[in-house]
């Protein structure tokens, strides 16, 4: 069996220990004679992974007590109409839209309140990520919402808008667990799993307690309440149990790596291995603002499109893989998640020099 | 590795050549060198995991033409929503009563509009279906509402209720695959995959196309409406992709079996084996109605609280396990889906004769 290197930007590459992990204990978790997807969510055995993998979270970002943490379904495309449904208490709220995921994320608020777009950087096709200035947002908002880290044409917010109180919501789907952070700074964090974490089918929702509330939308579903899965401590209904399973094997996996300042420093590097190479090709031209650079999506161009699709067809063919860019932009991206070894990079770039040399 | 014979509800038993298959191809997809949990779903491989699971499931119940099939997310909980925001157009719906799940959906329903209960079996502990009469149902609802087999209190329709022309709806979740049915006859069928058909945080939804449209209940998200979902073919965001795959993997075992006629059979057989038992037997009794009685759930007490505590911890040690019932209403629940083999209810009774002969 030969595995690739994978670089799609999600679902994405896991750590092949967890995969083996995940094989080894399919017929048999632990010894209890049945795989992790033929358990009852409600017994000992399934709790026992459920908490376990919370806590390991709470270990990995120093999640503060008065936080709760909820596994759930639906996506990140569900959260764009959940948080304005429990959030939305005054009917205001600022968007900033730094690409495809935020302004959808608006585009759906929109449909619950008034969702405020204060600034968007689609002018340049989301290269950046818009400056805030003082007086820009507006106080009196239920939240300021932002995308921290674009998939598509992969920025990362540096430093976060101060919001001066107003809880700050931040989808982060494409930068989970890639960097430490400073969860109360935030009054609602949340990310599909299929990039950095899990398999597609969780999502996972950090949520500052007193924002979790009776007081929603009118027609907001049962299941679409927050305060609905924190009371029943996400077993309100039966959760997506083998995604829990694994993203717990992942929390492990990061924890046994050394923790989440050992993965930024080793997501820094491995990224610059790539950057470093971007500068000084005279093919290759990486598409975002350099001090707004994803360090998990790196898209680049060669500003032929033929070119371009030359170059996806010859990586693949070399065992590096997905590397065509979003159908919304085109030309390459580069998706390096934590389950990306640094020989998956080292291999990219060589492949990039030979084929510049090749065709220039 | 000494597998059990699972009872669990749901979660529940997989064919032991399915999970074989998902363990030996966890870390490389049909030579494709990564998981089916590493793939993009906008991957011309992914897709056809799609399509042939859809097609196959098309094979297996002879859906016709003008249903879409969907894939989607939230179980059964969040379909108890979706379903009235969909399609209350003039905000009446009629909810047969059977049980726990159909009295949850009718008092979700409840939140958007009209939700009459037509009838209940509360009465009796939800231990038989109830009859509906010429005139009981409203002929200008915009559809009836039943759950097919219900779970916990192991009741089954043998025929539906004649909605004359009504869309008749129904939860599917624990009879989903196990007995052929006639798709025309409905206007929405739906089931959480987790009991008879893979893992859970996939749902199902099989849906005539005129029902489908752009007029839903106000503040409808647009990740809850079914034409989102019908346009994109499952592909409006990540769909639970391994979810997806699993059930595929069902599908094709259920043909190699010879398809739903065959395992509707054997469903009987084997079900026939522990009510055969249950009738003659002194010690336990099967709870629900003669004429209802589930082939997927079997539900059955001593009378003793203490006894059923005592059998149930037997029971396990003798890798009989999850016999426990549902909380809501003790005693004992053997869940018998299409995975559990002949062999795990006949140990299931050569234990219950044992106790009993030691018990009485």
């Amino acid at each position: 069996m030969a595995r690739v290197f994978n670089f799609s930007a999600g679902p994405a590459v896991l750590p092949e220990e967890v995969l083996k992990q995940a094989a080894k204990e399919m017929l048999d978790y632990e010894g209890c004679g049945m795989s992790v997807m033929e358990m009852s969510h409600r017994s000992v055995i399934f709790k026992d992974i459920l908490t376990t993998a919370e806590q390991d979270l709470r270990d990995l970002m120093c999640i503060p007590d008065n936080y709760e943490v909820l596994f759930l379904q639906g996506g990140a495309s569900q959260q764009f109409a959940m948080i304005p449904m429990n959030l939305m208490k005054t009917g205001n709220a600022d968007y900033i839209v730094s690409g495809s995921w935020s302004k959808k994320a608006a585009e759906e608020a929109a449909i619950f309140g008034n969702a405020r777009v204060v600034a968007t950087s689609e002018d340049k096709g989301f290269s950046y990520i818009p400056i805030i200035r003082e007086n820009d947002l507006n106080l009196g908002a239920d939240y300021v919402y932002i995308c921290q880290n674009e998939t598509i044409t992969g920025t990362l917010y540096r430093t976060l808008p101060e919001t001066q109180g107003v809880p700050l919501v931040a989808d982060v789907s494409s930068c989970f667990l890639s960097q430490p952070m400073n969860v109360k700074d935030y009054g609602l964090i949340y990310g599909g799993v299929q990039k950095n974490v899990g398999p597609a089918g969780t999502v996972i929702v950090i949520i500052r307690k007193d924002l979790i509330t009776d007081e929603v939308i009118e027609n907001t579903p049962t299941m679409l309440r927050y305060k609905t899965h924190a009371d029943a401590g996400s077993l309100y209904n039966t959760p997506p149990t083998f995604g829990v399973y694994m993203c717990g094997l992942v929390f492990k996996w990061l924890k046994a790596q050394g923790g989440l300042n050992v993965m930024y420093k080793r997501n820094i590097e491995k990224a610059q291995v790539l950057y470093d190479y971007l500068d000084q090709s005279a093919l290759f031209t990486g598409t975002a603002a350099r001090e707004n650079r994803s360090i998990m999506n790196v898209p680049f161009v060669t500003g032929d499109p033929e070119l371009d699709a030359k170059f996806v067809a010859g990586a693949q063919a070399q065992g590096l893989v997905n590397l065509k860019g979003h159908r919304s932009v085109g030309g390459m991206r580069a998706s390096i998640y934590n389950a990306m070894p640094r020989q998956g990079i080292e291999a990219l770039v060589a492949f990039m020099k030979d084929f510049e040399i090749h065709n220039s």
